[in-house]
């Protein structure tokens, strides 16, 4: 009975409430006139506006979907509620418990895997390059070393194109996406951890200017999706306990805490990582979710110390120190005046333009650079990993023969921790080509894993370590390197990135800061901390998390009104500019996000000017065929059901039937006779709740799964039991500003839109739905 | 036209969602009974209902609102939106960052200002004591003691019972409810905020076993919210930028920050703060609101820090050092094993099992000795203050007696910070009325300010400093004057009572460790700590934001995964007992506070379920007579506005107007002669947004300001473009907890219920709407 023909009176909204492709880079207009009229809506450029909706670095297109947060009500899931006994409840908390707790492991687990791998690699490929350069075959040292990296790199690239092309990238943005309501297909699936994991260790390897932070960010969310996706019906590798979480909220629960644990085994962060998540989850955030996170995250703090400290005792190779970063800035400069407020005021101002400007050109580059790549193919991606791994090599192995070579410091050359000259694969002053007590002070920065140089510009004590020049040549390069590599198809996070730059410049007003005041309680070490900070800020724009993590990472609780006070004027720099990084990311990649504020034309439209195109609704019993047909050929993913009243004959609307229950119905097959028979059958005990569990994304019924012989066709089905009886709905003259608030804190896919009178053929309501996002055509 | 008469087919909701007397004292069965039948509704007993929504440690009985968090949209305020320049966002966006400064500034500088005259107040008593002692008149001593300890506590007594009964206790409850949208009249009055102050600097400076943290988190949200109610309009104190800050939107989005500088002031914590407020907030939070609350503790960070630098200069007297707390117990034990985690453990366990029996028995006390005090009077009430600090006098100066004098560790005889014995107001060891090179380990924990006993407690190296029996002596006084003391007529905080309790037995524990690892790297000050946090999760059950508080006290680190197991496990032991601290107090003052999860039987009941009693509606057009009759006769907040179909000629919804709009409309008198004439006027101009302001809690217009004559209660009122004309709806077959959740997560305060048939009199739609909670009669 779908159709227009019929349901003229009802009118349809398939408002994709933010389009993506509505981005920053169109005037308000364009806005205003692509909203829910041109591009989100219409099945005829169905297929252009999907180009939109899949991240541009994937090859295989497949459609964005949305999440739904709301708790359906029809009959069968109350049978199920009433049902339900107090052990099955118990059993659904310990459920949840176990599974954040195996979260927590793995992903810590998985990081110090990560770790000892990159530790080993990068060390092995430092060893051998040093051992050349000390019998001075300086070219057999550079081909060894720049063979190491473009190995490393091209490998992390192969498994990226041809085996995870979701992996590409840092992740946070699609994990960012994916809590506030956006389903990414294929971004938590086993192939992306893997490719992840591996490639991820190739890229940081390599000596690619990334880090691998973001990277273990999406390694966590995705750990916690797989678990959460409750083993593989397929492969009969699954559990009736693990029915209760087969839905979007309780998988979102955990992937929030996977995201949580990521960070924390990425900075040894543990309450950083509950912030991070909680920063990023804006849009539905819940009490006992934070207490979850919380008890993640510790227990990823207790895996790590103790893997640490068994690596520690020399069983991970090259791994015993460093390795997960904590650059300890302790016990230094615990008194600071208001004369230090000018170089935090101009660090703050420097890492937001900075910082803006880094996520300006980055995001020029990507959107050149993608169109480019789509028409060549995978292996211009491939070549362009290898030409960035090559430019990486040739910088970082030619830029410190331009230094001087310097002579150690008095104090330094008695050999210990710190000792000056280093030879080997870490260390502060770095010998690289230069005669015995002389160091390279560029080598130190340039020919080291990112961390070692992290931890080099962070040291304390080292005042005077760095000239200018050097610092300088090694900002210009770092911040070009950081650019050209992130949108290249590795996994590469940005975090370790933006804290090189930003310790760059800080360490150089330090310096700064030094000549004018000599006798001063300054250490270059804090400014570099700073200076990370302000860029952080101005590039990322999160603060109280950023905050956190600087401060778990540097173990320095005294300088957290400095950082507060940079994060505070970079932020608010940035924000004059241009959006955060991982927003500008998630518009480039088109994907639907849903901002905390409605835009500002939504407060002068109304929920009816998203309403487009005639309604499509079925009756409680409906024509097998008729449903068949109306799923074949639309892609709603909800249809209401209208209903006669009883007494004046007039329709109302009955409930909400969602597209997915709709075809577990039509796979069981049990249709009536005809359309009045349902009020015989008692058919209530024959549908369980369970089998209308959410499968994994990408995974569940679609309508070719569904085969019928023609009478099947001309048989009812009886859809009223798994109708949703109360959708949520808003008047059409409510402004669209407070429908898309009610879309966001409460995580909607469809909202009911009601007329306010009845102006049509007396009939007294309308309904129309709207959807979070555009379904896919699979 | 209100009434039933007419208004038959339409029923109304005045259902209190979550009616504070349904606590958690009452069986399940009750619950069901009671609720939207029995209690929360009806005018019948709307004053024994209003008994249960008043402080009950207030005096001045007044009943509690709701705050109301859904944009109204009404042509009034679409005008103003449509009309409202760019300069005026600009200033818009300007007055809030600049009120939340200033609330940042002001709290920092009153924390201070209290700390300064608590240290130099308990100081100087602390000094004339040991002078007595010194020369062996210990009656004197005694006498003088006392003396100061009952003074300081009557007056801060006085000043409670008899000016501000709203600042007795701690505050935080109240502030809780506050940012979950229930409003407590008087909570946020500048005499309420007098008290406040002055009251805990004796009761603190008295002696008692409080602290003045929870406290400074009343004052912070006490400022931030005189500040917002934008001065005052009686006096000619305010100003055209302060408008846009009038309503409890952005209200409420300032308190937040006042409680976060609270905070953030009373333990030198920022981002503790800013997730204290977080935690807290939990029904409505906003991202824009994180960065706005770091901003403001960042400035009481920086504010304090100055305070304090200036302070140690010695210019406030005894105030140089100490003062604010901070616990430092850095550079201790950065190295623990697995054997460590049994004593963790054994804390969290002891942590969840005390707290939670200090919330029952503390619950018991609170709610005999109200009925009791009520009876009594407010004599009484100062009576129980003084008997308390009489009681708490004799036990801080009785019972060192008992302990035997030690002789001092030898390697600390040498005089110098930590030398012993110490004879002035603070220190370690305390001579007391011991001989020359004795010290009593008792007077170090009775005879010092709380807040030096935690700094002995924390301490490091100082391994052996107590005996089991003076730390068994000490836990049972500081928890039976503890549960004593919270609840009486003083402004009290818990955190140093419970830091105190569980420094006491981490401390035990820690002997005990001691004793079986002899070379362990084990410190008494560091399970000090740990038992701190497991008391403060078992009674509080704070988590992520009592972890940061912890961990910026302590400026430690590294203990960061101990606290938050010792956290996790306490936590997780008191959940199975009761409730919260907080929670508990919000129930016993009868607050009706909507908890995070609805009440598990509201999944059983649907909206209809709520529905009691009879509908009272108006037309677009009213008579005036009509409006005021039913705004005298009843107390409802909302009215629905329903409007005859043009077509149809039934009833359908038109909108929502607020019964402070329409008291608006009433005061400016525009009538018109007859029902009909409203099409011809254009009025919509007369009435500015700014008229509709919401002033600060119960400073509105009420019914009885309106004085009408009889002609003029005989003319007609145009109502229509003050209505709210999309109020968020439900059918209502909705189930209860699904619209708990949207009257949650929207903060709001009316939903219209509306029907899914027409059932009766073939009449379309029946709307009702329900409050929030009971509004109070005036």
């Amino acid at each position: 009975m779908g159709g227009s023909e019929e349901g003229g009176e009802y009118r349809d909204v398939e408002a994709t409430v933010a389009p993506p492709q509505l981005g920053m880079y169109e005037p308000l207009l364009e806005k205003e006139k692509g909203f829910a009229i041109a591009d989100g809506n219409g099945n005829g450029n169905g297929n252009s506006a999907n180009g939109h909706h899949v991240a541009m670095i994937g090859t295989k297109v497949s459609p964005i979907e949305s999440l739904d947060f709301e708790l359906v009500e029809n009959e069968i899931f109350r049978q199920d509620w009433r049902t339900r006994k107090k052990s099955e409840i118990l059993q659904y908390v310990a459920v949840k418990w176990a599974f954040v707790f195996l979260v927590g492991i793995l992903t810590a687990i998985t990081a110090l895997g990560i770790n000892i791998a990159v530790e080993n690699i990068a060390g092995m490929k430092f060893l051998w390059t040093v051992k050349f350069m000390q019998s001075d075959s300086f070219v057999m040292a550079f081909v060894v070393y720049a063979g190491f990296n473009v190995t490393l790199v091209t490998v992390a690239s192969l498994l990226c194109v041809y085996i995870g092309p979701s992996a590409a990238g840092s992740g946070i943005p699609e994990v960012k996406a994916y809590l506030n309501g956006v389903d990414t297909p294929n971004i938590f699936s086993i192939k992306t951890l893997f490719v992840k994991i591996l490639g991820s260790i190739g890229s940081v390897a390599g000596g690619l200017i990334v880090g691998k932070e973001g990277p273990l960010v999406h390694v966590g969310s995705c750990i916690a999706s797989i678990l959460g996706q409750g083993g593989s019906v397929k492969h009969g590798l699954t559990c009736k306990w693990l029915r209760y979480l087969k839905n979007d909220r309780d998988r979102r629960d955990l992937v929030t805490c996977g995201a949580a644990a990521g960070v924390a085994a990425a900075f040894r962060a543990p309450v950083g990582g509950v912030l991070f998540a909680m920063e990023e989850v804006t849009s539905w955030w819940r009490g006992p979710l934070l207490w979850r996170a919380f008890f993640t995250t510790a227990v990823v703090a207790v895996v790590l110390r103790t893997g640490i400290a068994w690596c520690k005792q020399g069983h991970c190779g090259l791994a015993g120190e460093g390795g997960l970063i904590i650059f300890d800035v302790s016990g230094v400069q615990d008194n600071y005046g208001l004369n230090e407020l000018v170089p935090v005021v101009v660090l703050g101002l420097l890492g937001g333009v900075l910082g803006s400007l880094f996520n300006q050109i980055n995001a020029k580059i990507i959107m050149w650079s993608g169109g480019w790549l789509k028409k060549k193919g995978k292996f211009a991606k491939i070549a362009q990993a290898v030409i960035v791994a090559l430019i990486t090599s040739i910088c970082s192995f030619g830029l410190p023969w331009l230094a001087k070579c310097r002579p150690c410091p008095d104090h330094l050359t008695i050999p210990g921790e710190k000792s000056c000259p280093s030879y080997g694969r870490a260390g502060n002053f770095k010998n690289f080509h230069c005669p015995d007590g002389y160091y390279n002070d560029l080598a130190g920065l340039f020919f080291n894993t990112n961390e070692d140089t992290v931890r080099n510009l962070f040291s304390k004590g080292t005042n005077g370590e760095f000239e200018f020049s050097s610092l300088f040549l090694y900002l210009g390069s770092a911040y070009s390197l950081a650019l050209l590599t992130y949108g290249i198809a590795v996994p590469s996070g940005l975090f370790v990135p933006a804290i090189l730059c930003g310790a760059t410049y800080g360490r150089i007003v330090g310096m700064v800061m030094g000549m004018f005041y000599k006798n001063g309680p300054i250490d270059e070490g804090v400014y570099a901390l700073l200076g990370a900070a302000s860029f952080l800020g101005g590039s990322m724009r999160m603060t109280v998390s950023l905050c956190i993590i600087l401060l778990e990472l540097t173990n320095n609780l005294l300088l957290l009104p400095l950082i507060m006070l940079v994060l505070l004027i970079s932020k608010t720099v940035g924000d004059c500019f241009n959006d955060g990084l991982y927003s500008l990311h998630v518009h480039i990649k088109g994907i639907p996000f849903l901002e905390a504020h409605p835009p500002r034309f939504m407060s002068h439209l109304t929920a009816r000017d998203a309403i487009t195109r005639p309604l499509i609704w079925f009756s409680k019993v409906e024509r097998v065929g008729a449903i068949v047909e109306v799923l074949r050929s639309t892609n709603h993913h909800a249809f209401p059901i209208v209903d006669n009243d009883e007494q004046s004959g007039k329709p109302v609307l009955f409930g909400l039937v969602l597209r997915s229950h709709l075809l577990v119905l039509l796979k069981k097959k049990q249709f009536l006779e005809d359309r009045y028979s349902y009020a015989e059958k008692e058919q209530s005990s024959l549908v369980s709740s369970a089998e209308f569990a959410k499968p994994g994304s990408g995974k569940g019924l679609t309508i070719d799964d569904i085969e019928l012989t023609a009478v099947e066709e001309e048989m009812f089905l009886d859809i009223h039991e798994v109708a949703n009886t109360s959708p949520y709905t808003v008047v059409e003259t409510m402004s669209l500003a407070k429908a898309y608030t009610l879309f966001r804190q409460l995580g909607l896919r469809h909202l009911c839109v009601v007329p306010r009178t009845s102006e049509v053929h007396n009939i007294t309501i309308i309904y129309a739905y709207s959807e979070h996002c555009r379904p896919g055509v699979r």
